[in-house]
């Protein structure tokens, strides 16, 4: 039988960006991403919730130190990420619009090299109580 | 590696309905649905989150419009739903009981239509905060 | 000093109702009411938070055993309420309109004669997470 | 006894800020507001709650109708502040620094005019889930 | 086309618990689970989400009659935890560490023989609002 | 007219406790608080939520820093609360039953000193997402 258990834990940044793809003129910007490309950006609470799914060990009983988990979203994401301009502040958004899709990817490559192999890794993003997304998927 | 991410949309609706079985006596419904079948109605604040699953484009970083998911789901459910009877009228719950499993049903049949083929589309409906229901599992 | 603290509990029922004035045409009805005032009802899952003031007792420590102020709510309102059509079944709704303010109203009524008169008492009531009353204010 | 009955609203709007003084120089607004003070901004979702106090209107059960001050806060507050940076985009903070206590004077000084004289008006804004303020308190 | 649909039920139970390998001494159980280890115990607001997955029955349109699945888990784990120590009250903990992942799978084991063999289960436990796992995963 | 603003902070801990009055004996306590005095005792999430009241300062646009008083929150109140057993380790306990009640008070005694006295100042404590209180009422 299955073995494997998901542990989440939740962390929250709060950040500046507008939607913008610098290959097109501001008219075909506002037309595809209207006011979410205000060039004077506006900006959310992200609830970043990250999940890991493996086995508990046998003398803790832990898939991962929830301590441990916490410590690492705080040294990778949100202190690179906590109040910040995520089109100016981030260098990984240079080159890439900063969609609630596009933020979950980068948040997953920078926490995937801290998480065991055996384990697998998921971040599910929230830009509003409404708006949210899943990767992978 | 997996490339598609999931996107979420919640909306909400108000509706009234009494769970019935019209091939059955009243006291066999109510036997069956209890206070549930209340021959005046009962009511609910729905809560209904839309997950549809794909590949980001490479010029928008969206899976999909988030403004386009949310007109799409006002058109095709919130419009015919918001403040109605789903027992009287809702054509869809003519001949099928308005439990929370046939809800999120027919509201994945009115969506799919209009979400791309290659784009999975997924129901979850919260009939209160404490019961909710996937469609598909 | 003021030694006085409020104890709240909330609780839930689920009804269908329809804003309605019966000195009023339909059309008149429509008009004020709008799609609240569909004929065949909608509903809601209503939230129930009820405040009682007063001074600590020396011996338990409690202003009101939450217990028993949940079993009074359970009793006077919720068994009355929940499950039901507002206007068809509550014959306090006879010949008032079950608008938020007014249901509160009625529940304030319904627990006040079981409440010290020593202790303040106050309803919040929400219809929907985004609209609630406060009674008295 | 008080037949004053009290309405909430909640609405929303996201935008983007920075807490500054502009006779102060950029070290000193570093150091009161820390990384609040960001000269690239930050953002937020606002959660705002508007609440209208008085005697319900004894044709409707209605202190007031929930889609006119629906309406009241989409036309006076979310269409002027949403998806915008609030230092640059708003006069009103074109000389206030845009703290949550400040937002919420200045969200009470343009509903006020449009509220009736009888009534009271509270507003209280969610800056974050665990940061909030009320005015007048 | 795949007809399952998972239905949802939330319960509660507060209880008191310590992390604690018995295999080790307090120095070391200090050292890897902190203040989560204090031999005097903390406590937690457990939220306990149960999912079942399976085909609606034809004539209710229910994969489960959620009165059922609630008193099912008030019966096997609610009357069995709620307002309990975990490490003394609970057998199923004598020899292993109620952490959440472990709680998790012994809730999936109560519970496991009560619903059906064509019906899938699967458990959600939150221990805290940013702190949760589910089983299996 | 009134400038006074309320900035509230909110602040989580977990700790056990049992309601238990010293003076009687224990089939008197468990008469009395029923399964909230199991002598093993059980636990709650608190979530703490701390209400200032005063006057923005001219020059931030604050009432108070956010920050401070989180920092005042974490020092006089969480350090010593959190993940402890509230009638064993926390001395105010000693003598008086650890009712939501009585923690909100010997909160809010810990917290008034550190407060202006020109500032108001009041405790909302939830013991769970149902029961809570608040101190002064």
């Amino acid at each position: 039988m299955n073995k494997r258990v998901a542990v989440f834990r939740k962390e929250h940044f709060n950040a500046a960006h507008r939607l913008y793809n610098r290959q097109w003129d501001d008219a075909t910007n506002f037309r595809v991403f209207g006011k979410c490309s205000n060039p004077h950006y506006h900006g959310h609470n992200y609830e970043l919730e990250v999940r890991v799914t493996g086995e508990p060990q046998a003398d803790t009983g832990f898939v991962m130190d929830m301590k441990v988990l916490s410590d690492l979203i705080q040294q990778y994401v949100i202190e690179h990420f906590d109040h910040k301009n995520l089109n100016l502040d981030i260098p990984e958004f240079k080159d890439i619009n900063p969609t609630a899709e596009n933020i979950a990817v980068v948040i997953y490559n920078l926490l995937r090299p801290h998480v065991s192999e055996k384990q697998e890794l998921r971040i599910r993003l929230y830009e509003t109580p409404r708006n949210f997304v899943e990767y992978p998927a």
